[in-house]
């Protein structure tokens, strides 16, 4: 492979722009890696509890699809093809039919976008307003939905919005749930708001949500909001759209972060994990009844990557043919309640945020989080932050991390917030 | 691979959306492809006019970036990163840099985007704007720059931005050299515009242009009209861009479409055969004193395709270490030149129309476009149209096609077009 | 006069646009009018409980204003002179000076806008923008400030809205007191919005706010809410801007909506009643140190009215060089108050609205509201309905109504309120 | 009238905004006029070669309209009725239909906006957006507007556009008849770009222009050029908007800018002397089939200012009932073409522009303009600039201004152009 290059990180400081971040928390130069395991160039073992923000929830290089992959490859398999009819998407297809979509008795279409989830989030707007002829969509406080103009307008964060430079127009941003405090009823709110005639806020074409806010701090919807949010959705006209790009996939439990939930969404955004194998893939399923698209309406030159077609569909059989996988997630996902409740009752103030294999610990201020995940890294785990002040540690790790491993991982994370404690508060006997 | 899938179309039918689109012009299942040929389920070949718009200008499977890749999986290569640091991204920004960047003398900043040439783009025109503090970006009649909402903004054709369903704002699309009849002068035009403090064009942020149009036509333009436009940018104190999406990476000759021009752009765009094996994988390129990115301002999931950096990397070796390739592409353009003036000879009014291995026909109206392309599929060959009206019959082959099958493809093309124009006259006669 | 001109409409309905409205609802030609009374061609005399929607609210042709404008034209004073400077705009500046600004320790300087409150509001919130260099505007649920593609992005009314024909940007809707219950802490809920740096509401240049919401249903801020806004305005470094049009000019009791709250609006926009005697005038209040226009960066052909100056002037003298003429407001006030809780007694569900010469009923729907409006028309009571769907009672009575005239007007909406319920309880019966 | 108000200024520099600008160039106050005669309050003369900017065809106090409106308001004649029928909206109406549409064959219907030119420009493309479905409209370089957001989105002066602080869109910008330069085709251009569907050009709900450019530097487009425009309009579904703000009622010689040619707009914007009397008002004309306004739909406190209508029916009469005030104005017209041909050939470079009684003289830059018409002043000639770089002296006399002082006003403006070209030349030769 790349024997050649040193470990040194000139070459980014040179030649990469500024733009680069993840680097900067993890000073290593990797070069390998397998199940939950990253090797650096230096030989150091990395567990993973970031999985490419949720694209590797199999994990890296999963020997199955890595199998299918290389066979693929190996027989000239196409490699990119357009939208043209392929073997591999027509396999893709249909077992996504009968493993995810039947089984849940969803008609939905498939739309190949380009391989990224903002490029999915894109399409399901666009597709939204051609359907209702309204411009006007609803998102949520907190929500993260991509950094192409149409996603960013639909984001809350303002550091990224800025990054426009250009008003983020057609969209109204409303409280999810939990966002203005524990004590208020965010959902009888945006009923009475998009019931008022004069509240100032245009008739919807759609609203977008995540159902665990991935980059917002992990905040979970309950059943009750989610509902009601589908339930207003439908009453005024609007297309639900879930974003399943970071929650979906098997992330908090099941396939879709909704399947417990009585709701019908009318488009949902892949991406991520789709691949299996962490490769550039994504789509939006639509209600057969929207697909109102006409041909080349919304492209791109690389949507339906066809190698992901290859791993997908690998990933589809080895992990949702029965449900194996979901109850070895649950378990995995109980686990990491139980270990995450002991770190956040080490920290005064310190909730647990999310839900399934999607959980962290609000630990109240982004200096902290960011000093115990400084502190992990140094300690072989790899785990980041997130929400609107990196106030969350939170535990991404892929959801075919082995039992022992996995809890490995949290004794670093524990030990790693009790070192920060400590300091902290030697700092403040000082 | 997927041998248990027969060659019908019914899943796709099924179950993928409206807007595809290629598919309906190649009614075949493609399954298997190396150099400049593609196989269908059925075992036919065909030839590769088209090569993914340009995104396998080295053909199909090339077997040294075949070779590098499986090696790259079979020892477990990293295949997801986010944006950490990784051997193979360090070993293709070293080889990106010694065989690109420094021998034409450029220093500009690499910005692993999102890997779709749309998010390159809005990459561009974010940096621009926040280097600029202004909002207006100019772009140009026939322009093509994606489909994300940013991307579209830039984008001429109405069908395209038809699709997004709100207004397209913060853009002034100008008159592209030609696109107002051959004896307008554009670029004068653009400077008085432009030095019309009351023109109600707003002060711009950049100017984004391609150097031949490949969705609009194959327009190209002058050295003259671009090194105008150049100075333009400079001296109203707006970026210059040079999407080089699909006519960059040898498809004009060499590698950038602006190597024999007298231009430094401050951004360019790479994406399609970027990866050199077909992979999702763009990139900016941003003069260094521009990169003023906070870290994580502009981000994606898929930013830095893993793969594609072994693949890329391993193109830039064979391909771009010596002018070989370079004279290559030149005496086929040549051929070219000479088989398509003879076949725009055979039809009334056609013109000629690109540059380098990216020229075309301009036959005068889309239904004897469309008649010939669909003829040349019957004859084995792929090969679209392209143009406002798809008037123009395109051939995009891949750089690297042996000289036998490039003159059996424009035999082919040769013999479409007479078969097409025979029967246009007899339906004339009759 | 007219006297040539018959009292029919036929003239009107084949020449004036579909968009006519009060005309509709009080079919009579009006041709003359004093105090609070006006007499259409027939000689029918009305009184006038609409005030011109507050722009009469020391009624019409009051004697001395009138004295003053014929004087002034007899001696062929200046009618229109751009924004040159004039003696009535000298004197009227003085006057405002002396008898408004001086005693409140105001030291705003005026902007002479064009003649409607749209410009007005226009003009603050370009002010706005342009001193914070931000683009968003935070206005209100139910708030009403105009119609041209500015002002109307500040309104609420989704009927007004959709006469834009465009999206209407660059401002975020919260919602006014009460607006979503009398349970919701409204206050608390902006609070933490605003203090969100993921809510999606980019920061404000401005917070834009009637006291009382005179278009959209007679909503009276209470002090402690209007207080804790203009802290969140100073909190978050935007303008507060106090639209006074309807509310301002005595209506709610004193000159200024506000003057008995501790807030100091960095612009204050005044129109409708600021010439006293009908005429277009309006203008914007901004602190000194807020006026960093350029000459002419906003202007208009209209802006300044001298005919208005002079008949202004002449309302500041009569009406506020002392507190009598609010101390009649205030004892007419409260009459209002004890007439309209009787009439609101009579109607189940019925509640009050407003404050000072701004109070209403809110009879729980448009259609009972209507019919109390059209029977109080057949009695000679001009009146109109104000709120989202209609529904309140609005009584705007000029301030200076003579108090038995008042008293009788008031009699007069009681008797229709009563016939309505009476007719409303057979129709019910039957 | 204000004889207690001394002439100083102070009382506008402390009070008044920055905004103000005429008063910078002509530092007096006013207090009387009459005719074209203005008087300041130290009894100092000056003739006004300006108008109100055209507000003011019929001179200063015409005494019939002033009669007419002493008489209106000495009867108690309703000030403001909002849009309720009254007996001068009759008078005005039968009188405008009697002697303006009706010889035209013109059956337009009457649209009262608010009284200023940028609300009739509002409700123009607002109604063309609500006819055609289509957002964007098409105005032209140098066009002139107003200054709320809708009509500002129009105007092409960009420091009038940098007060927005918004991005205005919606809008496209195409170059008027000559702003290329006198060789280029602006009309072949204009066709071919809305022609191609790839253009970037949205489909335009309408196209708004003035046929001669009155800010924008006295561009008269020549009849083939209206034409043209009425004609693409046409074929592309798209409303055509005439703003006769500024050149009709007049001013270039018939009432409408278009009487003479083969035109019939689909809209019309009047405003500045519409009330002949220098007061507020405004209107817009709709053919009758696009009336398709809902009541209140547009609207406005001061629609339909009462006083205008008394003012502005004497108007019609008096002017508009033959051809006699047409014919003066003409005849003036001719004098004043032949006197600035005369003061354009004393400076190298200058020439003529604009049409009727709107003409002027390009001399070549700003400063020169600007010195000029500060020496007329001291001469006592009140005349102003126009222009993107105000290079342009304009000539808007009152149309009724008596011949001898017509003629001494151009005396004064010839000895002030020559006095600063022996400035010019003396600076230059030391």
């Amino acid at each position: 492979m790349t024997t050649d290059i040193s470990a040194d990180t000139k070459i980014f400081e040179r030649r990469e722009s500024q733009v680069r971040s993840y680097c900067r928390a993890f000073d290593a130069v990797f070069t390998r890696a397998t199940g939950s395991t990253l090797y650096d160039t230096d030989g150091h073992a990395y567990t993973d509890f970031l999985s490419g923000c949720s694209s590797l929830n199999y994990g890296h290089n999963d020997p199955d699809m890595k199998a299918a992959l290389i066979d693929h490859i190996t027989e000239d398999g196409i490699a990119h093809a357009l939208d043209m009819y392929t073997s591999p998407k027509a396999a893709f297809l249909e077992t996504f039919e009968r493993l995810i979509l039947a089984p849940r008795g969803m008609d939905h279409k498939v739309m190949m976008t380009g391989p990224t989830g903002a490029n999915a989030v894109e399409s399901a707007i666009k597709l939204a307003r051609k359907v209702t002829g309204r411009t006007n969509v609803i998102s949520f406080t907190n929500g993260f939905h991509g950094m192409t103009l149409g996603a960013l307008s639909l984001t809350g964060n303002s550091g990224k919005r800025g990054g426009a430079g250009v008003t983020l127009g057609d969209v109204t941003h409303l409280p999810f749930e939990g966002s203005l405090g524990d004590g208020v009823d965010t959902l009888a709110m945006i009923e009475t708001m998009l019931g008022n005639d004069s509240s100032g806020i245009d008739a919807p074409a759609a609203i977008i949500l995540e159902l665990v806010q991935g980059e917002g701090g992990l905040n979970a919807a309950s059943r009750t909001w989610v509902e009601g949010i589908a339930r207003l959705a439908k009453q005024h006209g609007a297309m639900l759209i879930v974003d399943d790009i970071q929650a979906g996939i098997g992330r908090t439990g099941d396939f879709f972060s909704f399947d417990d939930m009585d709701i019908q969404p009318d488009m949902i955004t892949l991406a991520k994990s789709l691949s299996g194998f962490g490769l550039p893939f994504a789509l939006t399923l639509i209600r057969p009844e929207l697909d109102i698209w006409k041909p080349a309406e919304h492209n791109g030159t690389f949507r339906g990557n066809t190698h992901a077609f290859v791993t997908a569909k690998t990933a589809l059989e080895k992990f949702w043919a029965d449900d194996a996988f979901k109850t070895q997630v649950a378990e995995k996902a109980k686990v990491l309640t139980q270990r995450l409740t002991r770190i956040a009752d080490l920290i005064p103030g310190a909730r647990l945020k999310g839900r399934g294999m999607m959980q962290g610990v609000d630990v109240g201020n982004g200096d902290l989080a960011a000093a115990i995940c400084a502190e992990a890294f140094t300690r072989g785990l790899i785990i980041e932050t997130s929400g609107a002040e990196d106030e969350v540690v939170k535990v991404l790790a892929p959801l075919t991390t082995p039992m022992d491993q996995f809890s490995e991982g949290l004794d670093t994370l524990e030990a790693s917030a009790r070192a920060c404690l400590n300091a902290h508060v030697k700092i403040a006997a000082e």
